[in-house]
């Protein structure tokens, strides 16, 4: 465990200051934090690729609060008003930010990713501008969902999934589960997903998977082939959410030529693909990192009702517990792990 | 009624040898045969525009049926399938062909645009590519409604509908009810709607839209106003499907600047519009010309039981009693006339 | 001549006092200004559409000058500085800045567009992140050019230019002499331009247009036919800079089936349009609100000597006889007439 | 030498029978032919990846010539015509011809890809549909060349370099040449490009490119530096010619997050790259498959005088010298090596 992220959470929760919401910022009740991987991840080895943990830093970027203050600049929030955080912000207005792809900014702010402090605590300040008022008919919970489920809207716009798509998703963690809900949220006719796990697969299902595949000692075209089969054809898009190399061998095999393939997952850096094969069949391969202008789209269907996030909660602590959680989280059990940072309201 | 048009259906029945199918034909007993609004202006006025009825013409083009004998150069087909129609069939290999938009080919063959002939009767010879097999679960009438869903896809694709959009949908026939489904379909988070009838309306609400607005003797703007005050934005499209001039104004109003306007209804050839208000919101005004690429989606969707069609259903005949049918539709009576070709089988 | 407008000359070059930069602000010395049309339409008539000048306004907005003064968060600029300046600063992050197209933020401020002055004066300071230096091979005049080239190239991304294309530009003052340019660079395969005035069609060709029309009484559909006899074929795209409303319905006409026809002309706000044509054969009708994300790709092209504009530039003024300059614009005399604002260089 | 391949040369000339055109067919005497590299392998090696030459196959696929005949259904094309040949003709009306992707149609015909014949003889029929009438300002070796300068353009376009774009080519080769000549006429504002050899990449120069890097033993991230040293910024596109690993990998580090690599050169199967990086800055990897859509811009670019492609062609044979022109053409020498197949005409 490593010595400079684990007692944040004794330390936010017991003598950081409140903070003063700057001109254009707010302060923010934390009600629900979801824990991701990254968190984990950053908690036992203090980092993320080039991305490392020098000074303690607060996790947590799944969140949802409520504004108790604001600043001098803000009117479109008032104290009261329940939000959902963009954990994202930029810094600068720069070629990405004028051209709509904030997230590529490199000057970006984001919750818990050193050196930036994530929103795992009692109280917190944000831009006003990436908190967005939640409507009645939405929980905390949903709010803070809105985070990975924004990783499935990027993955799955950047895939181009439309009206009719057939879909592979390669791995069955919570971002595959996403991006199951938000493919056949955009349309897609069929959904194929795979996993080691036949738990995993059953969670899948529940959420609008068409098609398990349990994977054992399968190669990728053996995988490729059993993904065309169940679909009756090629899937245009595939979504490979695990990282590993033999799942973004088999994503390319799998995808049907001139398709796509989006890479979620991240595993190790230096991969070796059949690049002959996506490249003469034209399959894309490309990359999301994080998301942009995902929320309002999220708050929108969330509210319509058209979509239920909530059987992605599997467990709840209370911030006190949040080791505890932690833990949980590390051992892989359930899908989602809500921490619960409002003393006086632990509900959804 | 139109002298030309009208004998079609006694001939028809009785008297048209079956044809032969050529080398890249099928033969086809007909099943479902639905009614369009151009089938009765056909029928009724002897042309649409530029396209003049000067020979007796065979009607219909929302069909399908069963492959009873195949060219010999057929192979995907074999005689007892059951098979939707896509009624447009390009007769050369152009640049619209060429680069994916074959619906604007001026040379197309298109069943009961004059002088070819619909498919309206006993027995039809198509072209083999353009007839695509329906699944097991998919009904002869869903396969039928595949034609008018098409528009709806067609228009929702070009309109660029995707996951959360906001989306008025001006005009509430059998047009605007498939615009409503399909923009649902794909993902659209809300939808509202406006006629003058509140029948129509009544079944808009059944078929997903989430407002509607009953249209009195508001002005363009004051619809637009509307429009956004229920949806508690402006929408980034608009599908106008009466092609009446005030309607098309109101589209244009009510579009968020950087939407789409959608053209699916047509009306009188010269419009006047607030042009400069589209111009500087950067609102792009787009027509549709039918479809194209759009059975196998259909075709998808309606296997995966993700969008229920039967509703649009509201009357049947038998064809010989084409008459009636067509008389029915004329009154404007219920949503979709189905003709029922088949005298052994009036399933739908 | 309005009261408004004219003093502000006067007013500005004696009286007004020099500003102080903001933290993200500079502080320029004004070398050249451009007049646009819009300059001498506020000057005559007081507004434009629902932008009414109602205090005391500068005018001015295609610019270049020099940093004299920088703020104290600006690190990309230094005193020295020769910059090119971006009229349009988006004052609020919001849904159309996210989305790359700050050009239609309700909120944005713009140079002589009332209530915001121009740049027409001494010095004026501007927001550091939309000041742009320029290399040393870039004279001011260019960069002051930069803005109408702007309106060229997002009328041409907006249009969908690109490789073989077949353009028509419809008015040969100085936005359609700019498109002529930006339409050839982009690699445009002809590009045909009509205009009343002979002498306006010369310069056309000088800059680049393959085929020139001098219209006279020719209805709509024969200035259609004439420019696809000259193109021998129907051109994918139409550029539309007058306004006129049968120029625009000649535009409908001429663009092929599956085009785009881009709105940049304003004229009056209602016209009347063959709507149908134009749906039925899936003519894309696209308006432009000045530009967006053009700056960069401006000042790379002429670092890059790929594009010549400086024959626009047909007479200079010393800021001094701007009442000159303006009369000589009203006129219709020239191309394009630059102000030089310091009085120790009028050199280009 | 490959037994299978080269006699044929002789044969050809020698002994097969003219070719009678079907209705939708032309027969051409054949005038000019260049060789590329996928002839001089099949000649090597009887095979590519998995297309094995098992009988005689005439090579040839960069061609031009005159009809000669025309099938009965024939009326765009006369005798006489001068024509230059799209060596792909989809034989089915599938999914991807209909969506305008017939290059990726698994059906395809294909000049000199086995089993298909080319056309390097001195008669050939092809279909008319994909033949297209040369301009008289079009030489047959400029129609020859449309072949290579197809990939550049495809390639170009499915990069999306437009006005501004800085492109990094990879590799100076024909394809790399082409790739050069094209972005430069799509607006790109500077091209750098990377060989190993210092006179090809003078070829480069001369036919456009803004910088050159001599490669020698720098690292993928040594390269990737250089470039953006060179451009003042990583530029948004990398072309990809060389299908080497480290090249790719290159190709990756350079590009600005964002942007787009595309694979043009094709190496060995399997490589390895560096995922995550391109993943997480949204880098996108899109190869290509010959081309699609190119012949009618290629043609209205070579008409319009706006692209010179001669300085490509080095070499000239008669076709009865066909082993020197593929002996030279194994050498590396030159560029472009054409055989001229009318004994009556060897001009260009």
């Amino acid at each position: 465990m490593d010595a400079h992220v684990t007692p944040l959470y004794k330390q936010n929760e017991e003598n950081r200051p409140i903070p003063e919401p700057g001109p254009d910022e707010v302060l923010l009740r934390m009600h629900s934090v979801g824990i991701c991987g990254s968190d984990v991840h950053y908690w036992q080895h203090g980092r993320i690729g080039d991305f490392v943990v020098k000074d303690p830093m607060v996790l947590g970027h799944e969140a949802s609060g409520t504004v108790v203050k604001v600043g001098s600049g803000v009117t479109h929030l008032k104290p009261g008003d329940r939000v959902a955080i963009e954990p994202g912000v930029p810094r600068e207005m720069d070629e990405f930010c004028r051209t709509g792809r904030y997230n590529l900014s490199p000057t970006i702010f984001f919750c818990a990713t050193p050196p930036d402090n994530g929103n795992l605590c009692r109280y917190y300040k944000h831009s006003a501008s990436y908190c967005y008022k939640l409507p009645d008919n939405v929980t905390f919970e949903e709010g803070a969902l809105i985070e990975p489920l924004s990783v499935g809207i990027h993955a799955c716009k950047r895939a181009g999934v439309t009206l009719g798509s057939k879909v592979f998703v390669s791995g069955s963690g919570p971002i595959g589960l996403v991006n199951v809900l938000v493919a056949k949220m955009m349309g897609a006719a069929a959904v194929v997903i795979t996993d080691l796990s036949a738990s995993r697969l059953q969670k899948a299902k529940e959420v609008g998977a068409d098609f398990t595949i349990q994977v054992k000692n399968e190669t990728p075209q053996e995988v490729a082939s059993k993904v065309e089969s169940l679909l009756g054809c090629m899937p245009e898009i595939t979504v490979e959410c695990t990282g590993v190399q033999a799942c973004i061998q088999a994503g390319i095999y799998a995808t049907r030529s001139g398709g796509t393939l989006v890479l979620v997952g991240l595993g190790p850096e230096m991969v070796t693909v059949p690049i002959v094969n996506a490249a003469v069949r034209e399959v894309d391969i490309r990359g999301i990192f994080r998301y942009c202008n995902t929320w309002p789209v999220a708050i929108a269907l969330l509210a319509s009702k058209r979509v239920n996030v909530k059987p992605l909660v599997t467990h709840r602590f209370p911030l006190e517990k949040a080791l505890e959680a932690f833990e949980t989280t590390k051992r892989g059990e359930g899908v989602k792990v809500m921490l619960k940072c409002d003393p006086t309201d632990h509900n959804p």
